[in-house]
């Protein structure tokens, strides 16, 4: 079962102009597949965000050939190792997000040769089906320069209304998250009260990724209690967050102060986060995040599941690691309703039914990637000539006076 | 890959008269094999200790038959909803102690049937040999009635210092640990000067089994500063850790206060440890125990591995176990060379060199019952006629006035 190949490729796929707290997401986002090739023929696919440069997930190709997919935490060892020589600016975290889509490709090349779902190989998936919560967003009628998209404009408690309309309508989603930081505190606020009157019953959350000051989230907290089920992010920092939480009974959730290892004592020593939202993208791969979810349960967090624009191979291996996790006690956030059309994955991207997804049951990761999909994806990419998004400088092409500066409010 | 029959077996094995907190081994120490057998006929073993009514582990059998050994999360939910209904006696964390040896039998039949070995299904091995270290105890010459054994008898430094030279000479142990809570404190503190001296370099370790006092603790600690590695559970109680953790930079280790999930959070805010001894038999299973090694590598803890009187399916366990665990950062205790005599596995007991054992290569455990050996083993329990070990009892055959309250010092 030993590695023979590494084949990374780079790939654009069309996003809505959505709006969070540092721009607006350009007309294409970027996303990088990475395809573990496997003695006698098979491949394993996995997916992360383009944050890395291509040139180190590179460098570890020739280091992992050779080596066992069955043994991905010496991978994770090679990986670590040649990462510290080969991209010293890359800090342990960040070489742990270049294994994490190796580690998914290695499971699924594992899953494929021993016919068994990657949900198997952590230990069994103990529900059949993963919840995701509808994933709202301020944005603009279209991409500048474009027809309006098919969502419309959300600028607005009506437009985030009839978002949510639309999500639950089309997917079934059962719980609802709004991407806030955009708009003054007071405007956001308006939005989730519409959104409670006019979905009443659905669990709501806002995440406006920090744009809040202390003092603004403290008064925002309150202002929302009994509406929220929980905050994601609202001030940066673990001491933020902390003297927010000291406040309030609503829990308070991140996927931006507790981001590795290191962040988690100190955390829980401070009382910082009652939620942890979990990404193997970030947390170094699926067994990794299996870890944390274990780790919360020690410190009787919750656990969430957070999302970046993505495909598939992602969804897939959310979905396996989701079904896995016994104590993953929310619905998970994805993008996948903004990106699945241009989905890479072969028969169609996946279907949404009571916002949930099935686990897939093939072998490995239960979905395989679509050559011909891949390389058209691979064209746009290079066309687009551009290796990272700018998400602050497109909101500039119509706000030209836009401080991405955090905190905002 | 569905279960078809869980076969319990009760065994007894010879152990000598080992001393400890609570009093001393009888002849013969008692273990309960598991043998999961899997449609196609492959059998998987699992090992653990005779704490729990045999009656509870029948009331298992029948549930999770049909159950795919894949999936052990939701054989572990089956396991804990039964026993909540057929033994609501035991604990959460005595429920997880049933699962602990079916969950090993499910991955020794699945890494049977796939041809891979248990640690290939952790995550795989990140060393090939594991170390462990001499694991001392002060002992009678032999037991009651019986000449002599060939360890003799260890009842002072000197006795223990034999015996240490005895454990270096034979299996090439480099560290060492002495069972303590049998003399007062300055007795074992010579003794363990003693070891210094006599065996200088090799790493001290101490475990009165909480014998002792906090004043005591807090003398006996300061009294051996840079002599000891740690310091195992001087006193009961994460309290009583915390207050003599308070004067010490060496690092104090715990199988005791801190051993099931709940514990966790108390013992890190009351800094109470900073070593942990996992045990997969205590823990519920090799998965959750590389999870506890996630939580203490979060934590800062340091990670080491615990043990009872035990045969070759529990070792091979910890072996595969220790293999995949980087930050396994101390050799690990067992009591193998007591015991290892009558071990039940095919082929001999496993031999150690320079302190070590080689992780077994062969599918699954890489380790095969005997089926005469595991039949004899099984009469000698039955001929014993009992179902608990008394360590306190025994020792009261010769100190009539033993009382095993602690502490005791």
């Amino acid at each position: 079962m030993k590695i023979t190949d590494l084949v990374v490729t780079p790939i654009a796929f069309r996003d809505p102009p959505l709006l969070n707290s540092v721009g607006a997401h350009e007309p294409l986002a970027l996303r990088i597949i990475f395809q573990v090739h496997v003695e006698g023929g098979i491949v394993g696919a996995g997916e992360c965000n383009a944050n890395i440069p291509l040139e180190a997930i590179q460098a570890v190709r020739e280091g992992i050939i050779g080596m066992s997919v069955t043994g991905t935490k010496a991978i994770e060892q090679r990986v670590d190792h040649i990462l510290r020589q080969a991209a010293p600016a890359l800090s342990q975290s960040q070489r742990l997000w270049v294994f994490s889509p190796i580690e998914v490709a290695c499971l699924d090349a594992l899953g494929k040769i021993l016919n068994l779902p990657v949900s198997d190989l952590l230990g069994g998936a103990v529900r059949q089906r993963v919840e995701f919560s509808a994933y709202l967003f301020y944005k603009w009628e279209g991409h500048t320069g474009q027809e309006p998209d098919r969502w419309g404009p959300a600028l607005d408690p009506a437009g985030i209304v009839r978002q949510a309309q639309q999500f639950v309508s089309e997917f079934g989603f059962k719980t609802i998250k709004l991407k806030g930081g955009v708009f003054p505190p007071a405007e956001e606020s308006a939005a989730i009260r519409a959104l409670a009157a006019a979905l009443p019953g659905y669990p709501l959350r806002i995440d406006p990724n920090g744009a809040w000051t202390i003092a603004t989230a403290k008064q925002v907290v309150a202002d929302l209690h009994g509406v929220i089920e929980y905050f994601e992010d609202p001030v940066l920092t673990i001491d933020g967050m902390s003297q927010v939480s000291a406040e309030t009974p609503i829990p308070l959730a991140t996927n931006m102060c507790v981001v590795e290892t290191a962040h988690i004592g100190e955390a829980f020593e401070k009382d910082a986060v009652q939620v942890v939202l979990s990404d193997h993208h970030i947390w170094g791969g699926l067994r990794r995040t299996r870890e944390l979810a274990a780790i919360c349960e020690a410190l009787g967090w919750g656990v969430s599941m957070h999302s970046n624009s993505h495909l598939g191979i992602s969804l897939a291996a959310m979905i396996h690691l989701a079904a896995t996790i016994p104590n993953l006690d929310y619905a998970c956030d994805t993008h996948y309703p903004w990106n699945y059309e241009d989905d890479i994955i072969r028969g169609g991207p996946m279907v949404f039914t009571e916002g949930t997804l099935p686990v897939p049951n093939g072998p490995g990761l239960g979905v395989d990637i679509d050559p011909d999909k891949l390389a058209e994806a691979h064209e746009r990419y290079i066309e687009f000539g551009r290796t990272t998004r700018d998400d602050s400088g497109y909101r500039r092409t119509r706000e030209p006076h836009y401080d991405p500066t955090l905190p905002r409010f």
